[in-house]
Order: structure tokens, then C-alpha cells, then sequence
């Protein structure tokens, strides 16, 4: 598909060599640790999102049948209900992901029935939003800046994209081409179109996925016409704000900034403001440069990457550490108890991440989506599938509990499309090369140069670091595999049938790329050493200053009350602190957790004395740590990543008197 | 005065010999710290906060003339403004503290002429109180929970004390006790009396201080009632809530606690609820645990400050740690960043603890009044005598600054009294015995058993712990002198005459009790050695731990920005860093400032790296604390009291590629 655009846009420079995703469906994943996730996302959390749909009145506001409550309170400015439409359309590209990997006949009733109700909700003109249909059709176009009608689209285009490779079926698709068409009529710059774009990224990426499957170039250039024109003087969302009659002056945000509209995408250095919107735009922008060959799109991209993974992104991943812009603020101001890390910013970190892979197949890219989807995204959905946090602080008193659904319930469908569309993360391939991001027991089939190949993986990651991969290919078949070296571990190894290779001559990026002829039943054995990281943040990052956090191979760790009996705060690891390994099948669906002696502070001799010249002496106190991602499923009370450090004068066992 | 109770109470058990404040009147203060202060006060803090009465129309509203704004905001719930009085009240007080012992003709006449106004405010039934005539007069008495009418009567009843006291003139005494008696009359357990009492106390210990200068035991009597009566069943605030046609349950603060008005007083173990409002009651109940000799009300009062000041309170003798309820939350949670501790709360510390030290001469009472008043209170105010703090938090990232003037501004007259009456907290005495509790440069005169005695302290502290005390007195004298030395003096040292004197003999409670006769020209030196001393909080405050504070004497230290090159965040002690006091002449208006060697986490080698497994290096830094009343003077940022402890592992200087 990539040789399509070449006679597109006169915008490409130079076409890279690009990866294509192999896509979720080819790879059937049977991982220890992953299916029973994708189990419950079928089972579970599909059922619950569309219930959650139904109950709130989100189906029927669909057919314009809006309930009163939210008509009132969305005619006085609330707009958390002007994304409605979005939620469905999460629920229908995850529902669609997880029907082309496990069909359910109720599931693909139910998901044709949802469609058939987005279809007779869309007008003649091919619009479709339930709120400016039935609500406040004169403000049609009004307002992107806020609310959400492109965002909306982007969703549903994305859905239609998914239900029609998941089915086959084009009634979606067809719905969502007709509404493509009709944005596609009303912005860009050509004659009487509005030279507009979303206030909320989202439909750029959506656009390119729907050129993929329809192969229709002015989807690709509508895309890249939102994408190039954001941030362009004079400025649209001012100008539509004096269209309303409001002084531009008073948006709530006070900053173009807040939806990385305060500059051109490609003069953006620093990843600012809502970090949802921000990573969606520089998914989209990474997409772009892939299709187009921009080399000042993928120069944006990298710096964008750098800034933020090196100044701006919490130890598993989380991103967006304000509550105020639900996003970025300055440079290593990450607060552990007020950090916001939407589920959704670590989910479309993980996206960004697959899209700069397919540029440039670097550790430093598949390192981040690994640690954002293994911790920040997937701390976001409980082990029942039927609850979730929206936020994820690095610390808590106790209180922050997931939660079955939100007024702006965005993360929930947007985990469970991750999770079921999971298997097309793992891979990305070209004509004459395989690149493996992620190690997840599953068997792919893909087209290598033209044969069939399967690749299987077998491991126990990330429990454990032995990956076995076994080749199976009809005959003998010159191309490059190349396997992530993930940054945590120091000494990776590598065998091929059984015979150790020298992988500090296969290194490229982080990735051992390993160029051969290869044959049916070829078996690397790679094997990815998990030490427990005791893992320190730069010393501007205020917030864990004096403190450690743990991590095993992609797995960030907690603490949680609910195993130790001392307050957290009063526990203290030393630079002696040894911790152990090890597997609990009964612990939280089965984990590994770190068991090893720490300190604890005693109140021994402190009487009634609140302050006293002495330090607090110490005892030996044994400390448990579990995956971030697991906690809040025992009884609740106080959680942290952070863990204080030992100073040094606390042997100290003399008390003041006073 | 203490007889004449005697006979006016049923409730008196065992008299015990109580002391009795020497007023400041009779304290002539030229200290180098404490007299700029009170110069700053009477030159431009009086006249600030009259203008800013004038300003904002309180002047205005006390003849009847309410502001419009304000009458809207007020009928629309905003009670900010029913306090209106109070802030004339305390200026009222302030001011004639002033005017008593530095008159100034200028001063003196604008009080005569509010006086003249809050005179014709009154109304003939003696009633006063400006919203409630003005604005909405059938709300008389109506919330006496809220609505403050007993707390602004309080306050200019202690306005019409200190100016009879200070001046002569009897015009606002005659208008409180025309007052008081009105109250009399409306509230009490006799017949036709309504039984209420206030929701923000503070008349209680007023009315003590009106039957002290008009020996009318009504207003004792009446003190005693309120106190009393606060928390019986059936709840007095909950009938009045169903009389205004409110659900009792429908309290903003959802619990009587916020008044202390959950139980009765003597039932009472914990610090709760607002923390002024907890202070002031306390005060009145030990003002009347002295007048009644009440041992129930004593013990109260003694379970309650050991509870306080061993669970509840900051470092600098701050209370209240929540903003929400301007108060209390549970033991040992004394964040930093969120600190409260306002200033009002600070100085009400003040008032308890000097009462408290009338009932039992102990330090445990005199350190915290030192420690409240020194740090908690005076940090409340500028040097310039015309900005305040409302909060005083432990850390700042640099945007807390003093203001001007507040919506509620409870906090700058409270100062300007305590600081033009700072003279009463120096001593108390008895027919055979003076209590010195400060040490201020000043002579004082007193009676001691019916001999004129002239008491005169030279000393330059807080700066130095060396005290000369003069005694002169017409002819020998027995008596007993006691000294507060203070707990954190480790080694105190006195002389009497140039003889060293056994201290360990002397001590009592933390006093060092001189029983002798005491002869013209007698000289008593007092050396109180003051190290720089580490300060580690008990290991229960979450906020504190691995962090210490410096204090020294009765100062409590703060580390600021303006001092420092590096992050304040990045700067450590290691329990090798030893500090020098020097004093500053230029610095803050004269300070000992600390400086020493300490670390700073350095950033060498980090590069791109947000995380890594090597912790930060330090580097040798020169560390500088200043007092922290004395903070947000230059250049706005950040603060600390509380500075981390150098971990034990910090010498390591590899980095960790990546």
C-alpha cells in the first residue's frame, strides 16, 4: 500500500523503506499473561461498556433521543456528553477487533445493531453526531476548538475502518466513507472550504487508517491538510470564537497550547498541553511522515519523543502530569500523589510508540510502548474487566479506587480496543524483514517476499526472559529478524539452533538484527535477563528526590498496604536492600512479586515527643512489592511506586528526653 | 482581682494561688528584636488596616452604609463580611494597646472617632451589630452557629476593655457593657433566655476580661454559661437550623466538631474542628478553670494541649493543617505544602498558652508560646507592617506571598494587637512570686506583696541566650523569681550576683524558682547556650520523613531560594553537616543566619536520562537558613523548612549508560 501515494502529494521527498503492523488478526495469542486479559475484555468488559452505553442513554441519544438531564446540562456549556458519540465508536472498533480474533454471534448481533442505529442517525449530507442532529443543530461546525465533533468522527471513522476488516462488512464503513466525504467537502483549502481542525486530534490518524482500507488519496490528503494546518496565523479557533461572538481571549485554557494548536506541528518541540490530544496529533504526524516520506515530520516526531520521554514521562510510563490541562505542564514536574497519567495519554503513548517504530525500528521507541502498556495503560482496567481508573497517581492515601464508569468515560472502550487489538503490537514487517516489539506467546502468519511464514513465540514474559522464537518458512528465505534488546536488560543472550551468537555484532538500535537464510524450524532462543532495577529519577524531578522505584523487566512495582503492617511512608529500603523474585500463581491472577528486607521506622521511645533531636531508629521489616498495574484489588489503603531511601544516620538508638 | 469570685460561684473548689498577667502598660520594651516590630505597627501597620477598613467600606457600615456588593453577596449566603465588625474590633483593641504605651494624638482621635460611631451603631436595647441592623435585622440571633454576632461582640468588648485600660475614657466600655448586658438578658438558662452560645468562640473570654475591669460578675457568670452550655443535648445549633427551616444535617461542615461543639467542654481530649475557634475556646475555658479553681476544666485543658502539641502541631508552632476546615484533621497529618496553620491560629496559641501558664508555671506551656510567637505568629506579618500571611505553609514553590488585605481579613489586626501587647506575655506574678516567661530587653514594674519592683532585662535575644536580669526593689524582699528554661536549651546557666548557682537545685517545670530575698541592685544572669539544633519529626508525619528542620533558640529555620543557586529540592544534609550561626545586621533586619556545608544532588551526567539505576552524585554545597518569620522578603521562590537527609548511598559517581 505504501507505493500508493507516490503520484499523491508533491510532498514526498524520499520514501523509506517503511514496516507495515501486522495486524491483530494474523497473531493468535495463547500467552499466560495476556489471554486472560483479552478473555476478560470478550467476556466482560465489552458487555459492560455497552451496557454502560445503554443504561446511560447513550444508544438511544443515537436515534436523537437524548435524555433531558444531559440536554440541560449540555445547553449550559457541560460538554462532557458532546463526545458520546465517541464512546460508541470506541465500543465498536474494540468490539470489532475482538470479533475478527474470537467471533461471538451475540457480540456480532449486537455490534450490527449499534450500527444500524449510527447509520439511520446519519443526515442526507453524510453528518453524523447525535448531539448537533438532535440538540443544537444550528451550532453545527461552530466550535472545534471544543467540542469534539471531528474527534467524533475520527472515532467513528476508525470504527468503520475495524468493522469492515474484522467482517468483511461495509455498512459502517460506507457510513463513515459518506461522512469522510462530507468533512472532506467542508475543510481544506480549497475554494469555499473552512480552513478549520479539530480542537481534539484524533480523525488525522483515523483519515489514514481509512485510506488504508479504501484506498481513497483524499482521505490521506484531508489527513494531512488538518495536520499541516493547525496552528496556522490567522488563527482558526480565534476566529471561530469571534464567529460565536465570544472574545477568543476567554478561552478556559488561555493557551492554544492546551490542544497543540499555539504553533505549526512542525516547529513543535516540547510536548504541551493535553496530553491525549497531544500524542494522538503526533501519532497522526508520525503516520504522515510515514506515508509521505517527511523528513520535517519525523524530525518534529523525534524531538517531540526526546523532550518527552526524557523530561516529561512518569518511571511506568504515565504521561500528562497535570489535572488542571489533563496534561503536560514543565520540564521533570511529575507529582506522585496529584499525577494525572489518563489511561488514555499511556494508551496513545503506546500508539505514538508503534507509529515511530514503523519509522525507525529503535529501542528507545519500543522500550516506552512496552513500559506504557504493561504499567500506565493497563493499570487503567481491574482484573474483572468491569472497572477503571481514569487517572493514575504514583501514590495514594487509600482513596483513589477504580471505578465501574465516568461522566467522560474514554479510557474504559479505549482499553478494551488496546487489549483486543493487542497482537498488532507485537510485529511490524517489510518486504525483507521482521521486527519483533514485543514478547507475547502467540503464532503469526505473515507474507515475507512473498512466502508464507509463521513465527512462533513461546515464553512466560514478563514473568521471565526466555523467548523462544521458531521460524517456520516453506523454503530457505534471506531476510532480517530483529528482536528488541530491551534498555533494563544488561546482558541479553542469543542462541540460533542452539548455537550462541555474538549479539554486540547483530546490535542496531537496540534491536539484534539477525540477516540470514532462514529455514523451516530455525529456533532463537533469546534470552532477556530480569534483574530487579532499583531505578532513580533525575535529580530535577523534585518529587522522588531520596527515593527508589522498582522494576523487573517491563514490570514497574508498588507497594501496597495491604502487605505490609507499617504505614508506607515509615518504610525504607537501604542501598543494602536485596530483593527477590518470585512467581505467586495465586496473587492477583498470578504475579511475580519482589520480597526483600527493608527498614521500617520505628515510634520506639518517641512517648508524646513530636519532634526530638534524634532520628527515628529503625527496624529490619521485610517488604513486599506487586505490579503496579495490580494494585488496588485488596482492601484498600495507601499505594507507592516511590519508595524512601535509607538516609544515612538512622542506626541511632539513643532518645532525647525532654 | 482574684477574690472576687469567691463568692459568685458555686462551682469553686480549691482556689489555688493564681498569677496574674503584668500588663503590658507596666512592661517597657527597647529590645533590638521586638522593638522595630512595634514601632512598624504603630507607624504604618495601625494606619494600614484603618484605611483598609475605610477602603472597603467597613467604616462606612458601621453607621448603616453597607456597600451594595456586599449586600448582595451577603443575602446570597457569602458571610465573609458579617465579621465586618470584628475587623474594627481588633483595630479598636490594637490601637489602644498602641496608644497606651506610645500615645499619638493622631491615633487617638481616629479611634475616638470610630468609637463615636460604633457609639450611635448601637442600639437602644444595647444591641450592635452592623449587617444585623442594617441588612437584615429580623436575622438577629437567628445562626448563631455562622453568623459570628457573639464573635464580633467578643471582640469589641475586648476592644472596650483595652481602651478603658489604655486611655481612661469609658465611651466604648460603656457601649460593651451596654452590650453585654443586652446578651445577659437574651441568653442563659433563666427563664425566657435562649440557651445558645456562639458558633466561633471568642465573648467568653472577652466577658472574663469585662468582669476584670468592671467587677460586675454578671459577665463572669455569663462566660461561664456559654462555656458551659457549648455541646448539651438537646444541640442548640441543631434546633435553631430547624427553626430557620433548615435540615440540621444540611451543615456545610457536616459536624459539630467544626465548633467544638460535639460534647461538653470537660468531656473534650482532642483538638477538632476550626483551629481559632479552638484556641479561643480553650483560652476562655482556662481563663475560667483559674477563676473558678475548676479542676475539670483544667484537666480538659491539659488533655487537650497535650494532645495538640504532641499530635497536631508544625514545627514552628503552627496548628490547623487543613485548609478545608481552616483546623484540624486527625493525629500526626501535618503536610507541608498544604499547610494552613493560620496566623490568627498561631496567635490564639498565644493566648492559650498564657493562660495556661497562669493555671501551672510549666515550660511545656512557655516554650510554646515562645515557639508560637516567634514563628507561627510573626511570620504572619512583613517587616513593611503592611502585608500578611492568612497561611503559613512549611514549603513553597515561590507563589505564596503576604497580601495586602484579605476577603476575611481576621489576621492582620489579630497581629497588630498581639504585637502592640506583647508586653503582657513577658511576666506574671503573684504576692510572692514573678514569673518571667520571655526574655525581652525591658523593664517592667510591679507590685510584690505590696512593695513597688522595678524588673529589668538586658539581653539580645532571640539572637543570644544571655540574659541579665536587674532587680530593684526599696528594701529586702523575700520572693520567688522564676525563669523559663526553655527545653531546647540543653545547658543553661545561671548566677546570681556573679555566683554561679546549682540549677539542677532550682528547677521546677522547666522554671528555674529563686526563692530568696531579693535586694535593690541584685543581678541575675541567665546563659542559655543555643546550638543550631536538628529537629526530625516523629515517624507518624508522612511529610517529614527523611527530612530534618534547623531551629535555633526559640527560632525555627527555612531554607529560601533567594540563598541558593540549586533547586532547594536538590539540597541535603548529611549527618556530618555542621552549621554557623552569624549575625547579620544588613540581612532581614538583622538576623542570625545559619550557614553550613551540605550537599547538592548534582545533575552531572544525566544527559538525556530521566531515570537510571545509579543515584544522583552530590556535590559540596554551602547551605544558608534564614529565620522563617523572615521568609518572602526578596526575591519570590521557593521555601522549606523541612530539608532532606543525604541518603546513605549517594558517593557513587558511575553513570549507567543507556
Amino acid at each position: 500500500m505504501n507505493s500508493k501515494n507516490k503520484n499523491t502529494s508533491e510532498r514526498t521527498i524520499a520514501k523509506p523503506t517503511l514496516s507495515r503492523t501486522l495486524r491483530h488478526t494474523a497473531v493468535d495469542i495463547d500467552d499466560t499473561f495476556w489471554s486472560p486479559w483479552q478473555r476478560v475484555n470478550r467476556e466482560r468488559t465489552l458487555y459492560h461498556i455497552y451496557e454502560q452505553c445503554r443504561q446511560t442513554g447513550r444508544i438511544a441519544a443515537l436515534g436523537g433521543d437524548w435524555p433531558q438531564e444531559f440536554i440541560e446540562r449540555g445547553t449550559k456549556g457541560d460538554i462532557a456528553h458532546l463526545f458520546w458519540d465517541s464512546d460508541i465508536a470506541k465500543w465498536l472498533e474494540a468490539a470489532s477487533y475482538s470479533l475478527a480474533t474470537h467471533l461471538d454471534p451475540d457480540l456480532d448481533a449486537l455490534v450490527d445493531q449499534v450500527i444500524a442505529q449510527v447509520e439511520q442517525a446519519q443526515k442526507p449530507d453524510g453528518y453524523l453526531n447525535s448531539w448537533f442532529t438532535a440538540v443544537e443543530p444550528h451550532k453545527r461546525w461552530s466550535n472545534l476548538r471544543d467540542w469534539h465533533e471531528l474527534y467524533n468522527a475520527g472515532h467513528l471513522i476508525e470504527a468503520g475502518v475495524a468493522h469492515y476488516e474484522a467482517t468483511g462488512k461495509q455498512t459502517l464503513l460506507n457510513v463513515v466513507r459518506r461522512f469522510a466525504d462530507y468533512i472532506d467537502s467542508m475543510f481544506g483549502t480549497g475554494p469555499g472550504k473552512q480552513r478549520g481542525y479539530p480542537g481534539h486530534p484524533e480523525i488525522e490518524l483515523a483519515l489514514v487508517r481509512l485510506y488504508h482500507a479504501t484506498d481513497e488519496v483524499r482521505y490521506l490528503n484531508l489527513a494531512r491538510y488538518f495536520v499541516d494546518e493547525r496552528g496556522s496565523e490567522p488563527h482558526y479557533f480565534d476566529k471561530e470564537a469571534l464567529a460565536r461572538g465570544e472574545d477568543p481571549a476567554a478561552f478556559w485554557a488561555h493557551t492554544h497550547k492546551y490542544n497543540q494548536s499555539h504553533s505549526l506541528v512542525r516547529d513543535q518541540n516540547e510536548a504541551v498541553g493535553h496530553a491525549v490530544r497531544a500524542a494522538y496529533l503526533y501519532s497522526a504526524m508520525a503516520d504522515l511522515a510515514a506515508e509521505d516520506g517527511d523528513e520535517s515530520l519525523l524530525a518534529a516526531c523525534e524531538r517531540l519523543w526526546k523532550q518527552l520521554t526524557s523530561k516529561q514521562m512518569y518511571v511506568m510510563g504515565g504521561i500528562g502530569s497535570s489535572r488542571h490541562n489533563e496534561g503536560f505542564t514543565q520540564a521533570y514536574d511529575l507529582p506522585n500523589d496529584t499525577a494525572y497519567a489518563e489511561t488514555c495519554a499511556g494508551i496513545a503513548l503506546v500508539f505514538w510508540a508503534q507509529r515511530m517504530l514503523k519509522l525507525d525500528c529503535h529501542r528507545r521507541y519500543g522500550d516506552v510502548m512496552e513500559l506504557a502498556l504493561y504499567n500506565a495503560a493497563l493499570s487503567g482496567i481491574s482484573m474483572d474487566g468491569a472497572h477503571f481508573f481514569y487517572v493514575n497517581p504514583l501514590t495514594s492515601d487509600g482513596s483513589h479506587r477504580r471505578e465501574e464508569w465516568f461522566g467522560c468515560p474514554c479510557c474504559p472502550p479505549n482499553l478494551s480496543r488496546l487489549i483486543a487489538s493487542l497482537g498488532s503490537y507485537v510485529y511490524d514487517y517489510g518486504d525483507d524483514k521482521v521486527s519483533v516489539h514485543l514478547y507475547v506467546q502467540s503464532q503469526a502468519q505473515l507474507d515475507i517476499g512473498g512466502r508464507n511464514m509463521t513465527i512462533r513465540q513461546e515464553t512466560n514474559y514478563p514473568w521471565d526472559g526466555e523467548v523462544n522464537i521458531r521460524i517456520s518458512i516453506d523454503e530457505p528465505t534471506v531476510f532480517t529478524l530483529r528482536l528488541r534488546l530491551p534498555s533494563w536488560c544488561v546482558k541479553p543472550e542469543l542462541s540460533i539452533n542452539g548455537e550462541r551468537v555474538n549479539l554486540a555484532e547483530l546490535e542496531e538500535g537496540g534491536y539484534a538484527s539477525i540477516n540470514r537464510s532462514w529455514q523451516k524450524d530455525d529456533i532463537v532462543s533469546l534470552e532477556l535477563p530480569m534483574p530487579i532495577e532499583r531505578l532513580y529519577a533525575h535529580p530535577q524531578v523534585s518529587a522522588d528526590v531520596g527515593s527508589v522505584a522498582l522494576r523487573r523487566g517491563p514490570i514497574v512495582y508498588c507497594l501496597e498496604q495491604a502487605d505490609h503492617d507499617v504505614p508506607l511512608h515509615r518504610i525504607l529500603l537501604s542501598a543494602q536492600s536485596s530483593f527477590n523474585a518470585r512467581y505467586d500463581p495465586e496473587l492477583l491472577g498470578g504475579v511475580v512479586l519482589l520480597e526483600g528486607q527493608g527498614m521500617a521506622l520505628s515510634d520506639d521511645g518517641w512517648n508524646d515527643m513530636l519532634y526530638r533531636k534524634i532520628p527515628p531508629t529503625v527496624k529490619p521489616f521485610t517488604i513486599r512489592a506487586i505490579p503496579y498495574y495490580a494494585w488496588e484489588h485488596r482492601t484498600p489503603g495507601p499505594m507507592t511506586v516511590w519508595i524512601r531511601e535509607q538516609p544515612a544516620t538512622l542506626e541511632a538508638t539513643s532518645v532525647e528526653s525532654s
